[in-house]
């Protein structure tokens, strides 16, 4: 691996984890890369495959090795961070699995047709996906794992079949040295071409290698103010190239009058349960609640037991938190529901804020930025018809929820989610984003960059992937994909209709 | 219609078809497109095929009054612009059958799994395809028909259920408005909520367009600069949407030394053909072909017939086409090869100049520009080895081109203009981008803006949708094409294989 001769990952020693890339060490990574692109695009589905199931295994095994470096670096406790090991390698699998059934490709074939109503004869034409080059991905801070240098932008850059160079977060530099060494190790073990997967340091090298001819695309999760100046980066290059960042996203739910009435205690200790899951520390995490001012529920908040104080990922984030807190809490249109004994402090107990339906409409900007951290709004409204004006006055998110029940008339609130949202929940929480074929972990600005995409679940790797058509080309120089006999055995779309 | 209402369509009169579209008329066309989204999004893909159907039969019927404007005003001739005509009610014809199969809405259903393997339950999870909301289309000026008011990009933004803003092209306005009369009346009669489909009329109006916050998306075909301010108008809001812009091409052909010699003067013949198509005005016009120095092909051509003069589609296009005509025959590395009596005049006659590879190599970017109108560049290599660095010189292309024989080695150059176009051709000509399901019109930038995307074939719809997911929603709440009894009958991808 490329990676590992050019910028030798050491295990992580404090001393050592804070040096940026040098710009040589930058070139010789983006070199390898651009090498790297033309022989992992060849290797067929099942062999890349091959690569990510090593990956994951290897993963597996350094378990012991890299959760205690996870712990100290980013204060997530045991259980969550080997759960979160675990989802990261069950990805891997499910990427692999996934390259192996083939409909990735979006096979097509069009026979020749004189008779073809456009009025000119069709030409033979086949069409598959390719992947577009290396791409650099910028790690978050809050999943060290599953959103890191292994996570679901890695994973489906590399299942596409697309280098990757990946920038490391700044608040687990030693955790994304140990991973690194792992997949370096386990790729070039495997076969991988060199310059398959690199290591970068530094936001200048991140920034740099987004600018460079070589990249083809960028991935990106973290915040919004941050996203945006890797998106402007992308947008104004020479040569623009596509940029997928997952930025902000408050989350709002929305409680009906029906679900306060039947289950109010319930959807009281569920939300509390929501909001401050790993501290709060979620791009999901539910960050309005929306129930009505006659019923219970916010009595039952006011009563509800919030948990103890967490320690925050790292200090720049305890002090983002804070100020947005002082901030909010400040805002003449809002009070303190009920908090902890030590809201501003490091660690911070948890806060619930109170507004208006009427309110949160005066000063919506305000009221519904997103406050990373154990913070949230709830808010009263006095009747259901208020519920879809509210709705509307969101940006875009990643989800939204509903808890009502069935009897409930919500269709018109549906619509108006559909619209501002990625994800739409009903009667569940929107922490905990599973890795499926149907997830969809995207949404309207701000909550993404490119609205057409998902960076969780197997559609995550549209991203990474352009169609070529072939135009009257013999068998043998067509991609294996497109042969007549699909020695591949993909699924195809052939004429129009699905190849049985 | 809005449209009708808000700016009514007259009969073309030359005095009034350059009025932009007054700043009062672009918000209540703006507020209409908005109010359609909603219920032209609710209608059933079906009930869409419908109001496609409905425009593509009152467009033929209206032939007979369109073709004559349209002759007039970009002298081309009327068998082309019939031709034209019938490939643009087929496209939107052959999307109303993309609709009807619903294999378009990507529908998947992940039933909630207690054991799925990522270590937390999967919820039930499912994801079907939106539409984004308005889009701003800018025409082309240089197909009338099928890349203007009704053409492909109008097509497939209908088809996705998006409301369109159509900016005519300043270079047939009477054309534009008395096809936007035809689709705008026949969309009201077939019943489409008001405000489907509206024209807009001048530069600062579609760009206004552009800048609007009700707007979701922009197409357009046309010039890199024009195409490229566009886009950065769509990438730097402060909601940024997706622009997908098809610029330019030189869409090279790579002549084997074998099929040179098998057949030169077939090939020659092809050519020519192909590069004076339209009088050069085709986005997929050879600009370049590369033939082996030892070989009679160049004599060929200097001996060829050229086709006589044809006035080119406007003034602005005849200014453009010899300024860039007279840089490139004065470019030290070039001579010219063979031409008409007036290459230079008004109308042109074709010209075809000179290099060779090493020539070509050492200033790509000046011999490698667009020139749009009847101009091809002719280069000669001594060896197949120069093939592979000539086409790695290009930048992204929307076709490249090979002829060749089947024992010809080509590999290597099959895979460079694989990462080079989006569609590449053997033995064929690019001229004519069939309009079927395997199509691929767009490649990496300049060729297009927007490199996973296409402009023609059903796949062109994909650009303007974006999927969202519904999590453990009840079945009456849920999108049709989501409810286990499938009531649409559409292709859907359940727990992760196709369903039966």
């Amino acid at each position: 691996m490329t990676a590992v001769r050019s910028e030798p990952i050491p295990p992580a020693r404090p001393s050592q984890t804070a040096e940026p890339t040098p710009a040589v060490d930058l070139e010789s990574v983006l070199d390898a890369a651009q090498r790297a692109a033309a022989p992992l695009a060849a290797l067929r589905p099942a062999e890349r495959a091959r690569l990510l199931d090593a990956v994951a295994a290897a993963l597996d095994a350094a378990a012991g090795e890299l959760v205690p470096v996870a712990q100290a670096e980013t204060h997530l406790p045991e259980g969550r961070l080997r759960g979160e090991l675990k989802r990261t390698t069950f990805q891997l699998r499910l990427f692999g699995e996934f390259l192996r059934d083939g409909g990735y490709l979006d096979a097509r074939i069009d026979h020749a047709d004189a008779e073809w109503p456009m009025g000119a004869p069709r030409p033979d034409l086949r069409r598959v996906r390719v992947p577009l080059g290396p791409v650099v991905v910028f790690a978050a801070s809050n999943f060290p794992f599953a959103f890191s240098v292994a996570g679901g932008d890695t994973a489906s850059a590399l299942a596409a079949g697309c280098p990757v160079l990946l920038k490391a977060h700044s608040g687990h530099l030693g955790l994304s040295r140990l991973t690194a060494e792992v997949v370096a190790a386990a790729l070039a073990e495997a076969g991988a071409p060199e310059g398959t997967f690199a290591l970068l340091v530094g936001t200048e090298a991140g920034a740099a290698a987004l600018r460079d001819p070589r990249v083809a695309a960028g991935a990106f999760t973290g915040s919004i103010p941050g996203g945006r100046a890797l998106f402007d980066i992308a947008s104004s290059r020479p040569v623009p190239i596509p940029f997928y960042g997952e930025l902000g996203s408050n989350n709002p739910v929305f409680v009906t009058e029906a679900a306060a009435a039947g289950r109010g205690a319930e959807i009281a200790a569920g939300f509390v349960g929501s909001f401050t899951l790993g501290a709060g520390q979620f791009c999901t995490k539910p960050g309005t609640l929306v129930v009505p001012a006659r019923s219970g529920l916010v009595g039952e908040l006011r009563r509800s037991a919030l948990p103890p104080a967490a320690q925050l990922l790292n200090e720049r984030i305890q002090a983002g938190y804070a100020g947005v807190l002082e901030g909010l809490a400040a805002h003449p249109r809002i009070e303190v529901l009920v908090q902890g004994p030590d809201p501003l402090a490091d660690p911070p107990s948890p806060t619930l804020l109170l507004t208006t339906a009427a309110d949160m409409l005066a000063d919506p900007h305000a009221l519904q930025a997103e406050c990373f951290g154990p913070t949230a709004v709830v808010v009263t409204y006095d009747d259901e018809s208020q519920l879809a004006p509210l709705a509307e006055s969101f940006e875009g998110q990643l989800t939204a929820t509903i808890h009502g029940t069935e009897s409930c008339d919500v269709a018109g609130l549906v619509e108006v989610l559909s619209r501002k949202a990625g994800r739409v929940l009903w009667n569940q929480w929107p922490t905990g984003v599973s890795v499926t074929y149907a997830q969809q972990h995207g949404g309207p600005y701000p909550a993404t960059t490119s609205v057409t995409s998902t960076s969780v679940g197997t559609a995550a790797i549209d991203r990474f992937l352009r169609p070529v058509a072939y135009q009257g080309f013999p068998q043998h120089l067509l991609p294996e994909a497109l042969r007549d006999a699909n020695p591949l055995g993909v699924p195809r779309l052939v004429d129009g209709a699905r190849e049985e």
